[in-house]
């Protein structure tokens, strides 16, 4: 009866996502507070206005359900109440359904035989249908139509939006030890979810401490985690004074943490037989893997992996434990883990419109002024590895507005500086870090910006905004060597005070002017040996850097050097017991100096998803595999062992893969979309099962990959 | 133990009338379906920060009641859970309370011994309190704080803001009359609220149809307003599908609904004893009053101010039938009316905030261009009459913004035009009015507008937006006459289209102009014999336009002829049976074309608030009552009795009155606040009980009053 793709919920673009971040940036909390973020706040229009043209070859009765109060128009026609059956006549009509929600997104799901929601229909907040005395209808020619938004889960009419939740799965504890007449619980590694009391009875209290670390979990005093139950009878009282039935002698607490330990103390009227968890987690295939012959580095990928599952959720998290929000920068880099591991563009898609929130911008993304940068990164990559235009389309009206944001915020050279209330991270630095003026590093993400603005310009048929944002960008790049690069130091400087280059040099925005390609070879190789290799300019000790500092090192060709940091770096995480990888890491730190942070002595996340990089370094860099044209219509494939014997991987693509396997004389390549050039070097003469190999200068060679077929190369 | 003034709930500025205008707003219906409006429909910021230093003498326990999710921070430190009660301790300490409410809006209430939510507590919408990597927290100099905004009416815990309800009264039939086997239930004049049935009880369907007029009641095709019940034993179902439970045999609508009459019929399986009606209304006090000689005039009064007590009500609305809805040119003449009534400054406020909106602007105010301008009005008058500056320097930033929209609209002559997607009203005309080009109406709207944005720029200790408005507002008021005085026609023209100033003279300018004092007193005499009093010129035919046509007879010392035209058209309204003041009256109509609008029998509104001007009219150029001075400080007092015998009144004033009483040789002026003259012409010396009376021009004669007595002036 079905013919079509199936209905789906649908709302306005933006607003669920936007809906759904408060309801999961809300759950943070610190020692039993609510914890919300500092940034303003959105929320979704609460009138919303949902329209399709029909045209219908026979009377089709259709199913309606709403989240709202709603109006049906049929050829501009009010029909009687809010029914969820209607019958809608043969031929050419007009249907307009009309929802108000204050509490959540207007979403409605109509399902017919042929008329079924879905991104086709058209949606407004503002309609702009007056009638005049006479009765006629205004002229709407500049309402501002989009179209609406929905995903594959919200497919059936009880599966409404408002009620969505991530998936769960009992996982039973490994340990359980008494300390001190309370029980320590360890779940073996770090997890995530609802804790659960099985046989719950009494009156009384529970104290609950969590743990990233055992020695967390035993701080009661400290712990940056607790819950305080009160049980009486059948009912449990959490700190937000909720009252919970206890069902079948189990209570399940309302909120998920983040913890591998807990440590529970009890009054002693109240009693309990087991502490289990509910883990909680979005359910996705890992498309993306990679296994060598190094079993260290084997660990790091699962590890990474591991890092990106417990981070992805609602939308893309810095960590687990805090903040739980949604970070522009922590969330660019999650994007491009994903692309090599779950390809999960939903998510990317969710997590980039609740970072954009709504207009009026009234300050730079999460406060910070590079992270409104990433922002737009974030687009950028989002189309290359998608090649999905339509939501270049749909966001780019708030592209505009932030952008309008940063130009209006510039100064007279056309350049950004934090202004009061801005925020210039640039990275958690272990020294002193110039934040005022004019940095480098901020001038060559707003390049990059306004690179991104024009290319999307151009995919949203913007004519005007295109040459705008291209003038723009050529103006800005024409300035960054002249304003920053150094020669004496053959690097760019960190910034300009007063028109002024100041002599520090820090790393950052030179990786970034490596891989966007804004230097020539010669100077990027001077930067590789003046700064990246230059053990006297400030080191990095966040994996968040780390990631930008290894993908420059690995775009100028070093992934011997790479493949040695990252099994020092992430490989003495892993040593020092990480389960999953952290905010920050310090070699030279010991024991518990590895916890603190922000002053707070467990302040630090240990599952933060900025130190998953090595998923994203692996696949891009050693299997090598990259879009060069949107959506991976074209690629390229250029594997490197670096030091290793042999590797093996696939690399997801937005509706196949790319399956790579290579030792010291053998390459396999498997792609089931797309096509594009295998490129590597080999000493004699390498030959292919299939096409014809090219000699390109010196040892290397290419060879095209098109087609779905194992391609064998044999190299030496 | 209380020594302050009492608590109340508080919340971010605009946002909780905003929310509670949607409540109101989203009430109509039309033939059983709901109708929203068709413009951005704004909410609450859903994250609110609310502050207050305090200094306490003595440690201090307060109650906390908040409506949301929230956390309580005493001097930056988190405290755990969501405490109804905390000991703040003595000495100074910051007190930050942050809260999250998707539905509602966010509102706290805080009560202590001295400690208390008032409007000296600040509010914002993003904090931007973030904290470096030492835990040091953000400089927060560039965010936005505004003062808490709360409701004497909230002042106690349990006074929930999102649980606000209007008065109610139960109302009796007046006669019930069999009509082709349904009752036909005259409630004796227009009312509006929930219908009522007694002892329900069956099953079945009954059918509701409601009417302003006895032929809209019994005309069940094309009634504006209707609805069907299904009873079910205890249990009845809605148009909305909602089901409620009959108690004690009292089925109540979830509705309100404007009637008369209404005309029910059923099923015979189900029945009821009686059917009554809870009248919902805003209780006030209504402060201001009108008594003469003339019973006709006495009525219209009382029919214009009941017209005012069914329209007033979260917010001043137009009509209550339809729209029940906001309009800033309707609510524009309420604000008016009401300063000469029950002086509700609340409501003005509550109006002006849901009016606006929040940002971005995406329309003019109901879509309609002259709309936003009577926007600007509305404030202009309010600090007239009021005096509040704390309310201007709250709203200003949105003046700010609509300014802005309409600045990015203006064209090369610095005038507005309807641009698509602009609704250009001005009036319901009935004949020709061209809405292309530049209006001068429009353009005599935006000149006082940029006049009131330089008088709140300089109470909002903006200088230089006060220089920029007042530059902007000089400037446009100069072309005016340049524009569109025709010195032939000795009037301006309606409009200019490329430049060219047309020949249709229409009264909007002209009457704006008159009583803005926009013209030289001769061209304002021209204008009352060339186009105001010329029947040549198309004439006005609805209430809301006579208001200001009337006007500008008064102003010109017109009350006379005022007089007769009031006696005609409201009093006309009277003699077709009138209990309320109607959207439109032409006095040629017959029968139920007065009933007939929009195309439909019955689409007129006959309670609509612009009907209700002589409740302005008869204070402002009658009793002649006005302030001069912010708030009344200075006021002015030219009785006029225009062809009455003798009139006697009061006009509230914002903590007192101004009562006169005048026949044709005695006034009486009692003034409890404020000072100011009054004037009247006397063609003997006059004599007063107190003071010194001095002599003007001509006949004309002046008395300070000044003192709370009151003073008795005779005259001939």
């Amino acid at each position: 009866m079905n013919n079509n793709s199936a209905a789906t919920w649908i709302w306005y673009p933006g607003d669920y996502e936007i809906w759904l971040a408060n309801e999961m940036n809300n759950r943070r909390t610190e020692r039993g507070a609510f914890f919300p973020h500092f940034w303003k706040m959105d929320s979704h229009y609460v009138l919303v206005e949902f329209s399709k043209k029909i045209n219908l070859a026979a009377p089709e009765e259709i199913e309606i359900a709403v989240e709202g109060k709603f109006n049906i128009k049929l050829d501009g026609k009010l029909q009687f109440g809010m029914p969820t059956k209607f019958m809608l006549p043969a031929g050419k009509h007009s249907l307009n359904i009309k929802v108000w929600n204050q509490a959540t997104p207007p979403a409605i799901f109509v399902n017919g035989k042929t008329v079924k929601t879905d991104n086709s229909w058209k949606v407004t907040y503002e309609d702009k249908e007056w009638i005049d005395e006479s009765g006629k209808a205004s002229d709407t020619s500049a309402t501002i139509y989009m179209d609406a938004e929905g995903w594959a889960d919200f497919d059936a009419v009880d599966k409404l939006p408002s009620q969505y939740k991530l998936a769960i799965e009992e996982h039973k504890a490994v340990t359980v030890t008494n300390v001190q007449g309370g029980q320590l619980i360890d779940f073996g590694k770090e997890t995530f979810g609802f804790l659960r009391f099985h046989a719950l009875s009494g009156k009384g209290k529970i104290n609950i401490f969590y743990g990233e670390s055992k020695e967390e979990a035993l701080d009661t005093n400290d712990c940056e985690t607790l819950d305080v139950l009160t049980v009486d009878g059948n009912n449990v009282t959490d700190e937000a004074l909720a009252i919970t039935s206890i069902l079948e002698g189990i209570y399940t607490l309302a909120n998920s943490k983040a913890f591998r330990y807990v440590y529970v103390t009890k009054d002693d009227e109240v009693s309990f037989s087991e502490i289990s968890m509910l883990y909680e987690f979005k359910p996705e295939e890992q498309r993306g893997s990679f296994t060598c012959d190094d079993e260290e580095l084997n660990r790091i990928w699962e590890v990474g992996a591991y890092t990106m599952e417990l981070t992805t959720r609602e939308c893309f998290i810095d960590g687990i434990k805090r903040d739980r929000w949604i970070w522009s920068g922590d969330a660019y880099q999650s994007y491009l883990m994903n692309y090599y591991l779950c390809f999960d563009s939903q998510t990317v898609k969710n997590t980039t419109w609740a970072l954009r929130g709504k207009d009026p911008v009234t300050s730079h993304t999460n406060t910070i002024l590079d992270y409104t940068f990433f922002w737009f990164l974030g687009i950028y990559d989002y189309y290359l590895y998608t090649g999905d235009e339509h939501f270049i389309s749909q966001v780019y009206p708030r592209m505009q507005t932030l952008m309008d944001y940063v130009l209006g915020r510039t100064n007279k050279n056309g350049m950004v500086e934090g202004l009061t209330g801005d925020w210039v991270f640039v990275d958690w630095a272990d020294g002193f870090m110039d934040k005022h003026g004019e940095l480098s590093f901020e001038q060559v993400l707003f390049t990059k910006s306004l690179e991104t603005m024009a290319l999307c310009a151009k995919l949203a048929d913007n004519t005007p905004d295109q040459t705008k944002y291209e003038k723009l960008a050529v103006d800005l790049r024409a300035k960054l060597l002249p304003a920053f690069w150094n020669e004496t130091q053959k690097a760019l400087v960190h910034n300009r005070l007063n028109d002024k280059p100041q002599e520090q040099i820090t790393r950052y925005a030179n990786m970034f002017a490596v891989f966007f390609n804004y230097l020539s070879a010669e100077q990027k190789q001077e930067i590789k040996e003046s700064v990246l290799l230059n053990d006297s300019v400030m080191k990095i000790s966040t994996p968040y850097m780390r990631f930008y500092e290894l993908e420059a090192l690995c775009a100028l060709g070093e992934q011997k050097e790479v493949m040695k940091e990252m099994k020092d770096y992430w490989g003495g995480m892993i040593r020092e017991g990480a389960t999953s990888f952290w905010e920050k890491y310090n070699p030279t730190d010991k024991g518990t100096q590895h916890l603190a942070m922000y002053g707070r002595p467990y302040g630090k996340s240990l599952c933060h998803a900025w130190g998953a990089s090595p998923i994203y370094l692996l696949g891009k860099y050693y299997l090598g595999i990259q879009p060069t044209k949107a959506g991976y219509s074209e690629f390229a494939i250029n594997p490197t062992l670096g030091g290793l014997k042999w590797m093996e991987g696939a690399v997801p693509t937005p509706n196949g893969e790319i399956k790579l396997y290579m030792n010291e004389n053998t390459i396999k390549v498997t792609a089931t979309e797309g096509r594009g050039y295998l490129t590597f070097s080999s000493e004699s003469q390498p030959q292919a099962s299939k096409g014809t190999i090219e000699k390109l200068e010196g040892n290397n060679y290419r060879l095209l990959i098109d087609g779905k077929e194992e391609v064998v190369v044999s190299y030496k």
